[in-house]
Protein backbone atom coordinates (compact mmCIF):
# COMPACT_ATOMS: atom_id res chain seq x y z
CA UNK A 1 0.00 0.00 0.00
CA UNK A 2 1.02 3.55 -0.80
CA UNK A 3 2.65 5.09 2.13
CA UNK A 4 2.49 9.08 2.36
CA UNK A 5 6.44 10.30 2.35
CA UNK A 6 7.01 14.12 3.70
CA UNK A 7 9.15 16.67 1.95
CA UNK A 8 10.24 19.67 4.35
CA UNK A 9 10.07 22.78 2.08
CA UNK A 10 11.28 25.95 2.74
CA UNK A 11 9.76 28.43 0.46
CA UNK A 12 9.18 26.37 -2.53
CA UNK A 13 12.55 24.78 -2.29
CA UNK A 14 12.59 21.12 -0.65
CA UNK A 15 15.39 21.00 2.44
CA UNK A 16 15.32 17.95 2.88
CA UNK A 17 12.67 15.48 0.97
CA UNK A 18 12.99 11.50 0.53
CA UNK A 19 15.59 11.78 -2.26
CA UNK A 20 17.70 13.94 -0.07
CA UNK A 21 17.25 11.93 2.91
CA UNK A 22 18.16 8.49 1.15
CA UNK A 23 21.52 10.32 -0.16
CA UNK A 24 22.43 10.88 3.62
CA UNK A 25 21.79 7.61 4.43
CA UNK A 26 23.49 6.19 1.43
CA UNK A 27 26.56 8.62 1.89
CA UNK A 28 26.84 6.96 5.68
CA UNK A 29 26.63 3.41 4.75
CA UNK A 30 28.98 3.68 1.29
CA UNK A 31 31.17 5.98 2.85
CA UNK A 32 31.58 8.26 -0.04
CA UNK A 33 29.05 10.56 -2.30
CA UNK A 34 30.71 8.26 -5.38
CA UNK A 35 29.34 4.80 -3.74
CA UNK A 36 26.14 6.75 -2.74
CA UNK A 37 25.55 8.07 -6.11
CA UNK A 38 26.29 4.35 -7.60
CA UNK A 39 24.05 2.86 -5.09
CA UNK A 40 21.32 5.42 -5.98
CA UNK A 41 21.77 5.02 -9.62
CA UNK A 42 22.08 8.64 -9.81
CA UNK A 43 24.84 10.77 -11.17
CA UNK A 44 27.52 12.05 -9.60
CA UNK A 45 27.00 15.28 -10.58
CA UNK A 46 23.50 15.76 -9.08
CA UNK A 47 24.39 13.90 -5.99
CA UNK A 48 27.44 16.10 -5.54
CA UNK A 49 25.23 19.39 -6.26
CA UNK A 50 22.42 17.92 -3.35
CA UNK A 51 24.83 17.69 -1.14
CA UNK A 52 25.95 21.30 -1.64
CA UNK A 53 22.54 22.57 -1.43
CA UNK A 54 22.17 20.96 2.18
CA UNK A 55 25.57 22.25 2.94
CA UNK A 56 24.35 25.42 2.39
CA UNK A 57 20.69 25.20 3.62
CA UNK A 58 21.43 23.83 7.13
CA UNK A 59 23.41 25.89 10.06
CA UNK A 60 26.52 24.00 9.30
CA UNK A 61 27.65 20.78 6.59
CA UNK A 62 25.39 17.66 6.76
CA UNK A 63 28.57 15.68 4.89
CA UNK A 64 32.13 16.18 5.08
CA UNK A 65 34.87 15.11 3.53
CA UNK A 66 36.59 12.11 5.92
CA UNK A 67 40.47 11.50 6.14
CA UNK A 68 41.17 8.54 3.84
CA UNK A 69 43.97 5.59 3.64
CA UNK A 70 45.58 5.24 0.57
CA UNK A 71 42.65 5.17 -1.81
CA UNK A 72 42.41 9.06 -0.56
CA UNK A 73 39.27 10.52 1.69
CA UNK A 74 35.82 9.84 1.40
CA UNK A 75 32.72 11.38 3.00
CA UNK A 76 30.28 11.11 5.76
CA UNK A 77 27.92 12.87 8.19
CA UNK A 78 28.61 15.01 10.25
CA UNK A 79 27.09 15.00 13.38
CA UNK A 80 24.44 17.25 12.41
CA UNK A 81 23.85 15.13 9.19
CA UNK A 82 22.80 11.99 11.82
CA UNK A 83 20.79 14.61 13.52
CA UNK A 84 18.88 16.25 10.41
CA UNK A 85 18.41 12.50 9.00
CA UNK A 86 17.34 11.02 12.49
CA UNK A 87 15.00 14.11 12.94
CA UNK A 88 13.20 13.84 9.10
CA UNK A 89 12.85 10.19 9.96
CA UNK A 90 11.01 11.01 13.37
CA UNK A 91 8.55 13.41 11.23
CA UNK A 92 7.89 11.13 8.71
CA UNK A 93 6.96 9.01 10.89
CA UNK A 94 4.86 11.10 13.35
CA UNK A 95 3.40 12.29 10.76
CA UNK A 96 2.35 8.92 8.62
CA UNK A 97 1.43 7.37 11.88
CA UNK A 98 -1.39 10.38 12.39
CA UNK A 99 -2.89 10.30 9.02
CA UNK A 100 -2.98 6.63 9.30
CA UNK A 101 -6.88 6.45 9.09
CA UNK A 102 -6.98 8.82 5.88
CA UNK A 103 -4.78 7.60 4.22
CA UNK A 104 -5.95 4.44 4.02
CA UNK A 105 -9.27 6.17 2.81
CA UNK A 106 -7.41 7.99 0.33
CA UNK A 107 -6.13 4.52 -0.82
CA UNK A 108 -9.63 3.38 -1.51
CA UNK A 109 -9.94 5.78 -4.48
CA UNK A 110 -6.53 4.82 -6.12
CA UNK A 111 -6.32 1.55 -8.67
CA UNK A 112 -5.25 -1.37 -6.98
CA UNK A 113 -4.41 -3.37 -9.73
CA UNK A 114 -1.44 -1.38 -11.33
CA UNK A 115 1.43 0.87 -11.18
CA UNK A 116 0.82 4.48 -10.90
CA UNK A 117 1.32 6.28 -14.75
CA UNK A 118 4.27 9.15 -15.12
CA UNK B 1 11.75 33.70 8.39
CA UNK B 2 10.78 30.91 5.84
CA UNK B 3 8.81 28.48 7.37
CA UNK B 4 9.26 24.78 6.61
CA UNK B 5 6.59 23.11 5.32
CA UNK B 6 5.41 19.56 4.94
CA UNK B 7 4.43 18.21 1.91
CA UNK B 8 2.44 14.66 1.27
CA UNK B 9 3.56 12.35 -1.66
CA UNK B 10 1.25 9.55 -1.94
CA UNK B 11 3.06 6.11 -3.84
CA UNK B 12 6.38 6.37 -4.85
CA UNK B 13 5.56 7.68 -8.46
CA UNK B 14 3.23 10.74 -7.04
CA UNK B 15 -0.20 9.95 -6.89
CA UNK B 16 -1.31 12.78 -5.28
CA UNK B 17 1.17 15.89 -4.29
CA UNK B 18 1.38 19.82 -3.60
CA UNK B 19 1.31 20.23 -7.79
CA UNK B 20 -1.38 18.01 -8.75
CA UNK B 21 -3.73 19.05 -5.71
CA UNK B 22 -2.96 22.89 -7.01
CA UNK B 23 -3.93 21.88 -10.43
CA UNK B 24 -6.98 20.38 -9.70
CA UNK B 25 -7.75 23.25 -7.49
CA UNK B 26 -7.41 25.44 -10.40
CA UNK B 27 -9.41 23.41 -13.01
CA UNK B 28 -12.31 23.67 -10.42
CA UNK B 29 -11.52 27.59 -10.07
CA UNK B 30 -11.07 28.62 -13.43
CA UNK B 31 -12.91 25.68 -15.33
CA UNK B 32 -10.38 24.94 -17.94
CA UNK B 33 -7.55 23.23 -18.08
CA UNK B 34 -5.85 25.75 -20.19
CA UNK B 35 -6.93 28.07 -17.50
CA UNK B 36 -5.58 26.65 -14.83
CA UNK B 37 -1.94 26.06 -16.74
CA UNK B 38 -2.17 29.23 -17.21
CA UNK B 39 -3.06 30.22 -13.09
CA UNK B 40 -0.20 28.17 -12.57
CA UNK B 41 2.14 29.34 -15.25
CA UNK B 42 2.29 25.71 -15.98
CA UNK B 43 2.55 25.43 -19.69
CA UNK B 44 -1.06 23.24 -21.53
CA UNK B 45 1.15 19.89 -22.33
CA UNK B 46 2.08 19.45 -18.56
CA UNK B 47 -1.27 20.24 -16.92
CA UNK B 48 -2.84 17.41 -19.92
CA UNK B 49 -0.23 15.46 -19.41
CA UNK B 50 -0.39 15.59 -15.07
CA UNK B 51 -4.64 15.31 -15.56
CA UNK B 52 -4.32 12.25 -17.56
CA UNK B 53 -1.76 10.36 -15.27
CA UNK B 54 -4.28 10.92 -12.40
CA UNK B 55 -7.62 10.24 -14.49
CA UNK B 56 -5.55 6.96 -15.25
CA UNK B 57 -4.16 6.57 -11.20
CA UNK B 58 -7.15 6.59 -9.89
CA UNK B 59 -10.63 4.17 -10.03
CA UNK B 60 -12.25 7.04 -11.91
CA UNK B 61 -11.70 9.95 -13.65
CA UNK B 62 -10.62 13.23 -11.57
CA UNK B 63 -11.22 15.89 -14.35
CA UNK B 64 -13.85 15.48 -17.01
CA UNK B 65 -14.83 17.64 -19.94
CA UNK B 66 -17.71 19.49 -19.38
CA UNK B 67 -20.29 20.96 -22.23
CA UNK B 68 -19.58 24.06 -22.99
CA UNK B 69 -21.50 27.00 -24.66
CA UNK B 70 -20.62 28.57 -27.46
CA UNK B 71 -16.88 28.66 -27.02
CA UNK B 72 -16.68 25.04 -26.79
CA UNK B 73 -16.39 23.04 -23.27
CA UNK B 74 -14.13 23.63 -20.38
CA UNK B 75 -12.99 20.93 -17.90
CA UNK B 76 -14.07 20.62 -13.86
CA UNK B 77 -14.31 17.69 -11.33
CA UNK B 78 -16.18 15.23 -11.11
CA UNK B 79 -17.36 14.23 -7.58
CA UNK B 80 -14.22 11.48 -7.11
CA UNK B 81 -11.75 14.72 -8.00
CA UNK B 82 -13.40 16.98 -5.04
CA UNK B 83 -13.28 13.93 -2.75
CA UNK B 84 -9.66 13.40 -3.43
CA UNK B 85 -8.72 16.83 -2.89
CA UNK B 86 -10.70 16.87 0.20
CA UNK B 87 -9.12 14.05 1.06
CA UNK B 88 -5.59 14.74 0.39
CA UNK B 89 -6.13 18.57 2.04
CA UNK B 90 -6.96 16.50 5.38
CA UNK B 91 -3.82 14.84 5.43
CA UNK B 92 -1.64 17.32 5.19
CA UNK B 93 -3.43 19.31 8.00
CA UNK B 94 -3.62 16.29 9.70
CA UNK B 95 0.53 15.20 9.35
CA UNK B 96 1.45 19.19 10.26
CA UNK B 97 -0.38 19.17 13.27
CA UNK B 98 1.16 15.92 14.66
CA UNK B 99 4.16 16.90 13.49
CA UNK B 100 4.30 20.47 14.38
CA UNK B 101 6.71 20.09 17.62
CA UNK B 102 8.98 17.96 15.37
CA UNK B 103 9.21 20.53 12.67
CA UNK B 104 10.01 23.16 15.22
CA UNK B 105 12.95 21.03 16.60
CA UNK B 106 13.84 20.43 12.56
CA UNK B 107 13.52 24.18 11.87
CA UNK B 108 16.19 25.19 14.25
CA UNK B 109 19.26 23.21 11.93
CA UNK B 110 18.25 25.03 9.32
CA UNK B 111 19.63 28.24 8.32
CA UNK B 112 17.17 31.65 9.25
CA UNK B 113 19.35 34.22 7.25
CA UNK B 114 19.06 33.53 3.95
CA UNK B 115 17.03 32.01 1.23
CA UNK B 116 17.93 28.31 0.59
CA UNK B 117 20.25 27.38 -2.11
CA UNK B 118 18.87 25.56 -5.29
Amino acid sequence: MAQPRIRILIGDIVALGPGKARLLEAIGETGSITGAAQAMDMSYRRAWLLVAAMNNDFIAPLVERTAGGRGGGGSGLTDLGREALTRYRRIEAVAARAAADEMADFQALLKADDMPSR
